[in-house]
């Protein structure tokens, strides 16, 4: 391969000045320009090897973003909360002229990806996996964890499920609903599991923290109105499942409200209700969680726990970009009330 | 900093065997793994240094994806027509295990961005930009062009603009409509500009071939109607201006029906017609362009030209992935009839 120095030396330039003709080309007149290009040209020389720069620098210019739980790629893009998260990424990214690399983090993978993904730092959707902590702690880069609080000495962002969570089950007992089904997040690939209530015992699989909040905080809403979880089905469902409607109204027709995790789960069921003729919210009321601009757009406009997950994204990487002493952020949630939910109707379906 | 050799000593096992447990763990038994483990804890070992990998393999396993037009990835990220775009190359990079990389193509750092991204291929959205394509040829990866046909030594998909456009006023004209207004993407930054009839001359800015194929399209339809373009007010805009619909409306209020380039418009034009309490189709029709789901969901669901956005962006990663003899592509659109058309009333606004 000719170098730079070849280059010049056919142009009758110095090795600076090619250099500056590949990397700041604003610098160096038209004219001369033109005939380095023609010499690198004749020479078949491709520009500087970003190898090359790569160990001169140690810098990659880019941030990685792993999906949370076993998701791939797709599977976060699929999702209107994962593409707003990654709409906020970008835009730290494009503020700061980096590289956004989607990283595959499916369980075979992500302990290689972590280890050989080339960024400068990491947004690990795996909140609660330690093995994933730690495998980020040994490369030295910064990175930060959404939805877990790993400590003081770990860049955290989540936000608070436990009171959106309350807010939704008031929001519904307010208006009148005492029959409820609840979705929760299987955060595994797999089909729904439905817990009914009167089973001995409903242990759920492990989801994320988050998840554990929430499921809380629909305990406590709930038992506020005198109502206990345990008298509610859960279902757990991988949030873009599109059994998840068909599920939820075959195994809880008497539910007036279902409580969900995700916006996404939440436009699942009402798809589903347009395939039934089941009318929301005069048939049932539904609420999502997210706030994603997408759930304000469905027919009806969802009802949900919203926070600025557009936020979320933007302050995640610039996080990793800034590399400052650790942070653990709590971002506020709140209701949005739009038209997903009404007062039960008197007869039940 | 320490070696796998310095680990293997430590924990009485070989470099191999330290080797193992940092790149395929699932090859080392439990008990050995801790012991290595253990062992490169205590001396501080972060594991092999994914730059060696790099210098040894050659291989990035990312390929890179770079926005259309002068867009930044968080435009990419916005848009419904993106989005599927960018899901259709997760989906093949998720079953490579490769990192899908979202570089930033602006103006000022995309040829930098082909020279140094550490990818081992191209998806160029820069459908028609000679120094793009030279600079990507330069770097002898394989790369694949977006909606332009750059010859036959070069892998390009695009879809048959023209026989969509055709088609979108076939659709109109065949239900009654007269009186139309366009609107053409803006392939820069910048506001709406607004093309009316009986200028003398009205060059638009330019866009990209696709662009100026679906103008054709939609000269030859109104021409089947015997209508002119020249008697037609046409807006560039570009896809996600929030101002779209406002300036539609202002502009153009004896439209009965408005066709677009993309969904993206379509849905802020039906947005805007919420806000001002213009029905659609009652007042005005709006027929969208690409297909993307979000179409499909919107209040009314948008009639558009659909083309499989998601299996277009799963091709190009795998054309790239394939790295196999140029080939140049072109996708079928179809006309997909849905609530946001119909016969336009008698009586105009």
């Amino acid at each position: 391969m000719p170098t730079l120095a070849d280059v010049g030396k056919a142009a009758g330039v110095s090795r600076g000045t090619v250099s500056n003709v590949f990397n700041r080309p604003e610098l160096v007149r038209p004219e001369l320009r033109e005939r380095v290009e023609a010499a690198a040209r004749a020479l078949g020389f491709g520009g500087p090897d970003p190898k090359g720069r790569l160990l001169r620098d140690g810098k990659f210019n880019a941030i990685g973003f792993m999906p949370p739980g076993a998701y791939a790629i797709a599977e976060v893009m699929r999702s209107p909360y994962g593409r707003e998260l990654v709409l906020g990424a970008s835009l730290a990214c494009d503020e700061a002229g980096t590289t956004l690399s989607l990283v595959n983090g499916t369980d075979n993978t992500r302990f290689a990806s972590i280890r050989e993904a080339l960024v400068d730092g990491f947004i690990l959707g795996h909140s609660a996996d330690i093995g994933l902590i730690t495998s980020a702690q040994r490369r030295r880069l910064p990175f930060v964890i959404l939805e877990s609080d790993a400590g003081p000495d770990i860049n955290s962002i989540k936000i608070d499920g436990r009171s959106g969570a309350v807010a939704a089950v008031r929001h519904l007992t307010e208006l009148g609903h005492r029959h409820f089904g609840i979705l929760s997040i299987r955060r595994t690939p797999g089909p729904p599991i439905v817990h009914m209530p009167g089973q001995a015992k409903r242990p759920l699989l492990a989801g994320f923290p988050l998840d554990d909040e929430r499921l809380d905080g629909f305990k406590q809403g709930l038992a506020e109105a005198n109502l206990s979880i345990d008298d509610v089905p859960i279902i757990e469902t991988t949030p873009g499942d599109p059994s998840v409607g068909a599920v939820v109204f075959d195994n809880v027709p008497e539910a007036t409200a279902i409580l969900t995790m995700s916006d996404w789960q939440a436009i699942t069921i009402l798809d589903e209700a347009v395939r039934r003729g089941i009318e929301v919210p005069g048939h049932v009321s539904v609420i999502g969680f997210d706030g994603t601009a997408e759930s304000a757009r469905t027919t009806p406009p969802l009802t949900t726990i919203a926070h600025d997950v557009i936020g979320k994204g933007r302050l995640a990487a610039r996080m990793v970009l800034d590399n400052e002493p650790p942070r653990q952020v709590v971002l506020a949630v709140e209701l949005v009330v739009r038209a997903s939910t009404a007062a039960p109707r008197a007869k039940i379906r």
